[in-house]
């Protein structure tokens, strides 16, 4: 039995049609990317089930390489409408939104999720994120996308940028005294004023101070780059890890960096990803994930995996052949290629196996089983200080989340693992983050 | 009675605690403009009477002028995201919001409205605006806004990279064709691959067409430049005009203007605001009024006056001497500037008495009256040319919606002048605006 002070901390990592590369070629699986019914369904699944938030990717541009038309990616909700939009139907659920810091303009990025924490009364998160893609640089002016020195150089300055603004006002700034006429204290308004190497801000933000302080931030960086500026400035990290060892091993590396920037260990959450598929006996499981990836075309594994590789088109190298050695980029992806590359060595797969292995994962951990087996992997990784929760991918949408919440919840809630019902009103509460100060009115 | 086939168009145009400056200090007003639960209300009260649209206007700083701390204009919902979120509550109503083009990328402008349009089923609008405060510039890099002309090539630029996004995708590119695994026809895809003066972006945006083709272009400048820029581009343009004589010139110039782009009369709908304060008599009307009158502090209307004619800093000036010579600036208020000097000199008002004549309507046509009053006016400007619909702005929110549904609308119902139910389902069926054909799948 858990530590019922401990509990563990869930995300749904939404992505339109699920995670799984041929999910809306299913029957079940409903085929519009845009259709605004299932994300509303999607949200209710999981607020029911108390999940801790809903965590939505993006790009700022289509992946128009080989066999994207044979995908359901390349339109979508951006995500932060799709939140506010979320934010008017649900109560208690965290929404966590991925913006770029390489096409954007702290201003706005601060305006947008400081509204969206007053809009939701404090459940916003933004997933910070650098952009690695041509395709996103092209839409925005440039040739190529930012090298990553730059491109994390940018990212921690716009951080400070965006948290400078979402503290421009005090807490208790605003006195709305109808008889003196006194809307607020113009001494409880800090005026920004940054000068720096890529930004010049004055401030002071049009929003006043959210619900949470400042919305909760989010990275999924892993490189030794990312993972400082996670140390530095991250809330909650995401990562992909395919085993309990290398999981721990990245857990202890990271946690270990806080103390250097006056942080303690829980001022920051890791959780793994993890792809799951659950069903009432292990050969039920496997059945659902098979049905899934029959509809996998070779090609468009090939494709993904091209993508996740690090934006290669490997459309040219034979189906049957090996993983081809390809140049390490400057996209970082570079954990990914190497995790993959070894996965493709230790079995001897061939690029088309490869391509279909990561089909519905993408190279996160895949739990494919009993809601018991899944239960104890979790708890396992849990309580072994491997994550302090999981970002739930599931295959198809909402079909997957229905079966999670069904299936694998009561599970973890009959462990005393996680919630039966919501403790707090806030994205921080939830996640056990404590509400920051502002520096400008310590 | 009115032709039945020709009916008014109505805007709610929205500022947090209402258009009144002093409108937050009245005891029946609620006075946080970060509560969404009035925007609830409001947008409900609004799609009940039928209205077309919600408007919201915007600017991206703090006004940190001179008595600022006594208005309730520093914070609020930014726009994108709180439409977003009416829009999951709200079925018919069209959501228009107001992004600038002088310190955005086309390509997030063109995302975040296409995706809207998506959420709530064809409702959004885009009021494309320039940004002519230094204020603003310094939130992004800028020590100075951009001049007149450089500030309107770049919005006409930005307006054909937005527009020519949201035709990325032809309407039935969509195949979703489970059995063969091609989700969408590579053929019915348009890369944009703008290269202007301006911007370079490659498209194509990954958001499909929307329901509405494209949101709605709407556009409030009255300078030439302006104007010929809404003549080519706009489809619905809001105006101040204070009398029917010049709400005609203006009517007749701009519709004017539309052929010579190759477009009809009906392509652009002219919607004037209007402040309206309506009672059951004259006399409550007016002590309605005067109610939110009494309120203004006389710097405070005085600094909104200041603004208004363009940013000036008018506080050295004694409050009981005449409005000073001011300089014609570039910040494109020169036909507000006329028109309050115009005002000043006729009645010979103080600075104070000309700050507070302008604290409710600010500079708009104003009726105080009963609903018969009222709906004759409205319907004097619609029926001889001078209106195609109209901006309603009333003192305080939501109670000023409120009063307006109640009173004003059934009598613009009983004379045929405007719908007792939604026609259609989008903002432009509301309108009566032509969805526009997508030029690269013609």
């Amino acid at each position: 039995m858990a530590d019922s002070a401990r509990q563990l901390r869930l995300g749904a990592f939404l992505m339109a049609t699920g995670h799984h590369v041929a999910a809306w070629r299913h029957p079940e699986v409903p085929v519009d990317p845009l259709d605004f019914s299932v994300y509303r369904r999607v949200a209710q699944v999981a607020e029911a089930a108390c999940f801790d938030a809903l965590f939505v990717a993006d790009s700022a541009a289509v992946f128009d390489g080989p066999f994207a038309s044979h995908t359901a990616r390349s339109v979508y909700f951006e995500p932060l409408t799709l939140h506010a939009a979320l934010s008017a139907i649900t109560e208690r659920i965290g929404l966590v939104a991925t913006v770029t810091t390489s096409y954007n303009e702290p201003y706005h990025v601060a305006r947008q999720f400081a509204s969206l924490d007053h809009l939701s009364g404090g459940r916003s998160g933004w997933n910070l994120v650098t952009s690695d893609l041509a395709a996103e640089a092209q839409n925005f002016g440039r040739d190529e996308h930012l090298g990553h020195a730059e491109r994390y150089a940018r990212a921690r300055e716009f951080h400070r940028v965006v948290t400078g603004l979402w503290d421009s006002w005090a807490d208790d700034a605003f006195l709305r005294d109808k008889a003196s006429g006194r809307f607020y204290d113009p001494d409880r308004l800090h005026v920004l004023d940054h000068r720096g190497e890529h930004f010049k801000v004055r401030g002071p933000l049009n929003v006043a101070r959210s619900p949470q302080g400042r919305p909760v931030v989010v990275q999924a960086g892993s490189s030794e780059t990312g993972r400082e500026l996670a140390a530095e400035t991250a809330e909650v990290v995401f990562t992909a890890q395919t085993s309990l060892a290398k999981a721990q091993a990245f857990y202890a590396d990271l946690k270990g960096r806080l103390g250097q920037y006056g942080r303690g260990e829980d001022a920051l959450k890791i959780m793994p990803g993890v792809f799951v598929v659950p069903g009432q006996s292990e050969s039920e499981a496997k059945e659902k994930f098979e049905a899934f990836q029959e509809l996998v075309e070779p090609q468009v594994g090939v494709a993904l995996l091209g993508r996740m590789l690090g934006n290669f088109d490997l459309s040219e190298y034979p189906l049957d052949g090996p993983l081809p050695e390809l140049p390490l980029t400057d996209s970082g992806q570079r954990s990914r290629q190497q995790l993959l590359t070894e996965l493709a060595g230790a079995e001897n797969l061939t690029l088309a196996q490869l391509g279909r292995r990561i089909a519905g994962g993408r190279g996160h951990h895949s739990l494919i089983g009993t809601p018991r087996q899944i239960a104890d992997e979790l708890q396992a990784w849990f309580e072994e200080r491997a994550a302090d929760g999981f970002n739930v991918l599931v295959p198809h949408l909402p079909g997957g989340l229905e079966d999670f919440a069904a299936l694998v919840v009561p599970e973890l809630q009959r462990r005393g693992l996680f919630r039966r019902e919501y403790q707090g009103r806030t994205l921080r509460e939830h996640l056990g983050l404590a509400r920051p100060n502002n520096p400008f009115f310590a």
